[in-house]
């Protein structure tokens, strides 16, 4: 049984959200401009310490306890050629995140967070959209509400990433769905060669045709188009934006994944950062779409939610500033024009 | 008694420069190729482990010894009313990163570095550059002497920051006299206002004509238009280039702190890597001087090595991945193409 009943169920859930701690914010700015530097130089440092206290509503904040979601789904689109590598590798690569050996293992340890791969019916993947729905109705609901419950009430930040063989087609497809232009959004994903990139662009312009009577409903757009791990990051997103716990997103198929949520309504993602740009084409595209300002630009393409777990560093990074840094009066120290 | 007897001898020791160790930048890069990943899709991640074991001369490079060192001087131009704070904050800030108050010192501990503040004849500034050269050649030879023999042997990796009231008025005139265009590299500073980035262009603009006669060498030029604390950054950066340690910069006055030796010669920059972009308007221009890409843009503009302290989390992130990932082969994972 899904935490939500319907389209129109979840869509309700999509458009009652609830705002920030405004009076958090102002006094965690009022500490911010008395700290032993010149106002404002620490520069998204700042602006990063003010949104995490927005959404936490705590002042300090605090990144005690970061969780790293991590969904992994394959997609019948992988059929069409889309992807330098075969669909096993999704299963493949869970595998090597439970053993360790992935990039965000290393970084999930490295950034202080807790790591989650959730597995998402891997063995059976997705329709092939370029011929039906990716998912029915009750299929996507399952994958977004198993997103939804992932998110813990205790989470003072949560980083959404993934895993799955053929999602940036899935990615590029819904991107192109929701804010128009046809195949525009599509990249080379994990490498594929210019003969790869064409049947990548021909399967999403053929799946936008075939699907076009669904286009002006984003969730039933994320469902003929989407994939369970993208549908599982909208539902954490969403969650999230409910218990008024920030989000990083990382790359092209994370911030896919939310654009629903935007869609249906323009302040849907407030409480959510961008964590970087990705290299993946379509990237810098999509987050123009949204007016979001990456926070890092390391020409990363991997996904499993790598670029946002680099973000967390920065993060932490602005938060020992606030917590740590003295004020002009403690330091002793002539403030400006002094 | 200086390490450098005379212009002459700097220049020589400017001139003579290790390279990196190629064959182990190669083995490094051998193994990155057969990470469990897309190759190339850490993007500057890899770049900064290659760069990393090519000077370190590594396999794997290391991170555990990370010194910070923070000069701090004075300047006699602030009698130009080029600042927005008063000379006594520079004494007041060394004062700060001694009580561990200021961002640095939060910065450093949260990326592991050592932190090493280094106060150059604070009571004592510099002569104001618009009326006479700012430091005799003895003067500007004991500073660079004095960054030089700071940096240890034993160093990982070298992040080299500045404190000095007055000095973005000091590292625009010399970028200034060094890559021409009078004041362009001219910007608000630690915030002044209309008047004083007028007042702050005039006393560049005089002090380019005053010291007309020495800009045709770069170190004499930093003798006439830098401070202490920028040649003592020349000097360890060349200390590291010598003992093939990597540097991290930071924004405009640590980097216009080194232009001399890129001047001197186009690759003796080749060890440094740009932490990130300042907000401080000229460092975008004098980054593109030198054709550095920075790591982060963060539009931070504080100074003491803050930029690169945060840019140092993204290598430790960059080194996990290297070391930590499991091979295709460990993890049994379908190659690409497979």
């Amino acid at each position: 049984m899904s935490r939500f009943a319907s389209f129109a169920d979840l869509r309700t859930a999509c458009l009652d959200l609830p705002e920030g701690h405004k009076e958090v914010a102002a006094e965690v700015a009022r500490r911010e401009t008395r700290l032993t530097k010149p106002p404002g130089s620490l520069g998204r440092l700042e602006e990063a310490v003010a949104w995490l206290s927005l959404w936490q509503g705590c002042n300090p904040p605090s990144l005690d306890r970061v969780e790293i979601l991590v969904f992994a789904g394959n997609h019948g689109v992988t059929a069409q050629g889309v992807s330098a590598y075969p669909s096993e590798v999704t299963a493949q690569m869970v595998a090597n995140f439970a053993a360790g050996g992935a990039a965000i293992n290393q970084l999930a340890r490295i950034a202080g967070a807790e790591l989650r791969v959730v597995a998402l019916s891997l063995e059976e993947p997705t329709a092939d959209f370029t011929v039906a729905p990716a998912m029915a109705e009750a299929e996507f609901l399952e994958a977004v509400s198993a997103g939804y419950d992932d998110v813990s009430d205790e989470a003072d930040l949560v980083v959404l990433g993934e895993m799955g063989i053929g999602n940036t087609t899935t990615a590029a497809a819904l991107a192109g769905a929701l804010f128009g232009g046809g195949a525009r959004f599509a990249g080379l994903g994990t490498g594929v060669d210019d003969d790869g990139l064409a049947r990548k662009r021909a399967a999403i312009e053929t799946a936008l045709a075939r699907h076009a009577n669904v286009l002006d409903d984003p969730l039933r757009t994320a469902a003929a188009l989407g994939g369970r791990e993208l549908a599982a990051i909208l539902g954490a997103c969403l969650a999230a934006r409910h218990k008024r716990i920030p989000v990083l997103i990382d790359g092209m198929v994370s911030t896919a994944s939310v654009a629903p949520l935007h869609v249906l309504r323009a302040d849907a993602l407030d409480h959510a950062l961008a964590g970087h740009m990705s290299a993946e084409a379509g990237h810098p595209l999509l987050l123009q779409e949204f007016g979001k300002k990456p926070l890092l630009d390391l020409g990363m393409r991997l996904g499993e939610g790598s670029g946002a777990a680099v973000a967390l560093l920065v993060l932490r990074a602005a938060l020992a500033c606030h917590t740590g840094m003295a004020t002009f009066e403690e330091a002793h120290i002539s403030d400006k024009d002094a």
